[in-house]
């Protein structure tokens, strides 16, 4: 199907209004609470519990890094088929720990398995223990320093009596704020749809690129839902939505060893049984799933350390989807383009290189460029009637569109990043002074 | 064979004297004129001429981008085994500048051919022709500006008028410093060597990144020998030297449509004739020519944008090259390595993300790092010894090299690169105010 241009660049940049927040509220099996378990030297929420009390089925995706976390080694060798618990701790990533830091969390673990377990028998009818192999973790903060296992284990009774069975947006925004580092805000963002005729709501909450010595960008993301889904159909829909979603987002190339998105459904919502991916009738689901997490993607790279501007990067009319993305990462990594829009400066020269640089072949006389709708490239040549001021005040906007048309085949991809600022450097090498 | 760790890490820092230049003088069968063709606004030699009155062989490396500029298609053409001329413009890069680029070529290789015929007429008692099929272009400068091609024709006879048959110190400077864009500082190296028992010189001139918009990093390297070696050894020497030389420096991580590298031998010196590379008699050139192609890179990497430290990255006890050169890619392009150096901050949790990320499967509990030569992680823990201001106190130093360790077999792989500062988003950002 041919891409509607004018179109397509207008939904891009009118999606993203980053200073609006959904208001998230009650979401039926899901509690949430939040403390301070004193990680960072001036309190704040940093141990965050997400209760699942009847459990949730669940899927996730992980960092490719091949070194990897000990709470990402720990969720791995998780076998249940439903979760009881999601923790998140920030300041401490638990990564290069070692035996330690793995032992810490069989400890918390054991802690949450034996408060909630008690918890169970006093609240429900039909009380379950709950196993410590039932809870998964997120850790995100510092590389290699002891993991603070008697800090979190101390703090769990509170989180545990913080716990309410009817959530509202006080407590999202909460939970949203306490997964934080250096984040400068909150990243949230619903949708609703249907399965069948049964309403169910989509809630995700994230956090994005953060630096405190010697930190690094982690990424994580956790989507709630109260409809009924296999961790089968979980899995799936959780691996088609990531890819232009999570996995098309650059701040600076780099990959941490923390990553994490995960997806949970509690099942409250009795709506028909869905075996096959292939069904059409989660087809609505998917997109509003893909929804969400384009929405916090976006978010993400918006709150870039020192991003001044968020930056599109459509690769259209490519041969495949995957030399399209390796066209778009190429630009959308490439400092020397992302200082160029940091500068506000049409450099189309530097867009040329990255597309050369990114070792796809290419038909340089079918190639066309714009800066917004601009057009500027075309056929490889530029444009006769080429009018720099006009593209120079395009790349005053907040939001830059650039669109490399290969006219190569039928497939797109979209890459999201952000400009490479003063402010950026200022972060990450001057946060001791 | 094992590494002498205290001696390799000294020889890497000890052998980087930026600011000292070597006397380059005469080489024979090498003639160099440099002229302003005006191609800059504020005049400064931006012509470079070398002439070899009886032909060189040669051998040349060139861009691995997709999208290559006119020049380097006009070279890839020539398929004469002589070279008569290499000619060299800056401020203007010829790439997309289609058909009317090459075209732009042609005509200046044909007056070139004219005017240099005519002068082997006046000087020669042999007089051959210089055919346009024997001469190669080195461009660099702004991308899809229309190539200046009257203006360096009209400069050709002038070039040719300034022709000595020797050279002398000051002619090498004005040709290093011919080449430059944005470079500060020319970048020369020279080795002498035998083979057999024949004294031979190797030199060298090089330029590095530089933007002028909307420009981007170029390397050139030009190599002169008068030893007589045949073009498939020179093409062998060359591979062989240029992976550890020039393709072990990363400035910003980004590629030009206009690299190249030559190496021309006039054969002057009658040396005895090499047939194989594996000719025990040429090790001895092999050696002094990656001497000069190390010193090379070294230097652009030292004058990279905005560079405040010079960085040596280490891979150590690798299972092959190619995962070693991974590695130590992966950390010398992670913006966030290269901010905490320019922080000088031993931030060793974002060498081991850089490491996590390669791709290349590590044994965790096999790794060490070192800065310089103090030991930070072994076995995949910090040392128990470890002391903060101990490592702060080298990473004030300009030359800073870490060593990865793996400990998973015998090869190794260094690379050369700089830290990420300020001035670089300056000198990226804001040229144009």
């Amino acid at each position: 199907m041919p891409i509607n241009f004018k179109n397509f660049i207008k939904t891009q940049a009118s999606s993203l209004k980053m200073n609006e927040f959904q208001d998230l509220d009650h979401i039926d099996g899901v509690s949430i609470s939040t403390i301070s378990a004193n990680l960072y030297s001036k309190p704040r929420d940093d141990l965050v519990m997400f209760y699942f009390r009847d459990g949730a089925n669940y899927a996730s995706v992980y960092t490719q890094s091949k070194i990897v976390s000990e709470n990402i080694k720990w969720n791995r060798n998780i076998k249940s088929k439903k979760i009881k618990s999601l923790i998140v701790n920030t300041r401490n990533a638990n990564a290069l720990t070692g035996l330690n830091g793995y032992k810490g969390l069989e400890e918390i673990a054991q802690e949450i398995s034996f408060l909630l377990s008690k918890k169970q028998k006093e609240d429900e009818d039909h009380p379950k223990y709950v196993l410590a192999s039932e809870i998964l973790f997120g850790c995100t903060g510092t590389i290699g320093e002891k993991y603070p296992t008697e800090k979190i284990k101390k703090g769990i009774s509170t989180l545990i009596s913080k716990i309410r069975y009817t959530q509202n947006k006080l407590i999202w925004m909460k939970a949203a704020l306490g997964i934080m580092t250096t984040d400068t805000k909150p990243k949230l963002a619903m949708e609703e749809c249907e399965i069948g005729n049964k309403k169910v709501k989509i809630y995700g909450i994230a956090k994005g690129s953060g630096m405190i010595f010697p930190n690094m960008a982690t990424t994580l993301g956790y989507i709630f839902t109260d409809a009924d889904l296999s961790n089968d159909i979980l899995k799936k829909l959780l691996k088609i939505n990531i890819e232009t979603t999570f996995n098309a987002i650059s701040c600076d190339g780099d990959t941490s060893t923390n990553d994490m998105v995960s997806i949970f459904s509690t099942g409250k919502v009795k709506n028909l049984k869905i075996n096959m991916i292939s069904d059409k009738r989660i087809k609505g689901f998917s997109n509003a799933l893909h929804s969400v997490l384009l929405n916090l993607s976006k978010r993400i790279v918006a709150d870039g350390e020192g991003a001044s501007k968020f930056i599109t990067i459509n690769v259209i009319k490519s041969k495949n989807e995957q030399e399209a993305k390796k066209i778009a990462f190429s630009i959308a990594n490439s400092p020397l383009v992302k200082t160029a829009i940091a500068g506000e400066d049409p450099n189309w020269g530097r867009i040329i290189m990255a597309i050369g640089k990114s070792g796809v072949n290419v038909d340089i006389k079918k190639l066309s460029i714009n800066f917004g709708t601009i057009k500027v490239l075309e056929k490889g040549e530029l444009v006769n009637k080429y009018n720099e001021s006009e593209v120079a005040n395009y790349m005053k906007d907040q939001t830059i569109d650039i669109s490399i048309t290969l006219n190569m085949g039928l497939k797109n991809f979209t890459a999201y990043t952000m400009d490479l600022t003063k402010r950026y450097i200022e972060i990450n090498t001057d946060y001791r002074s």
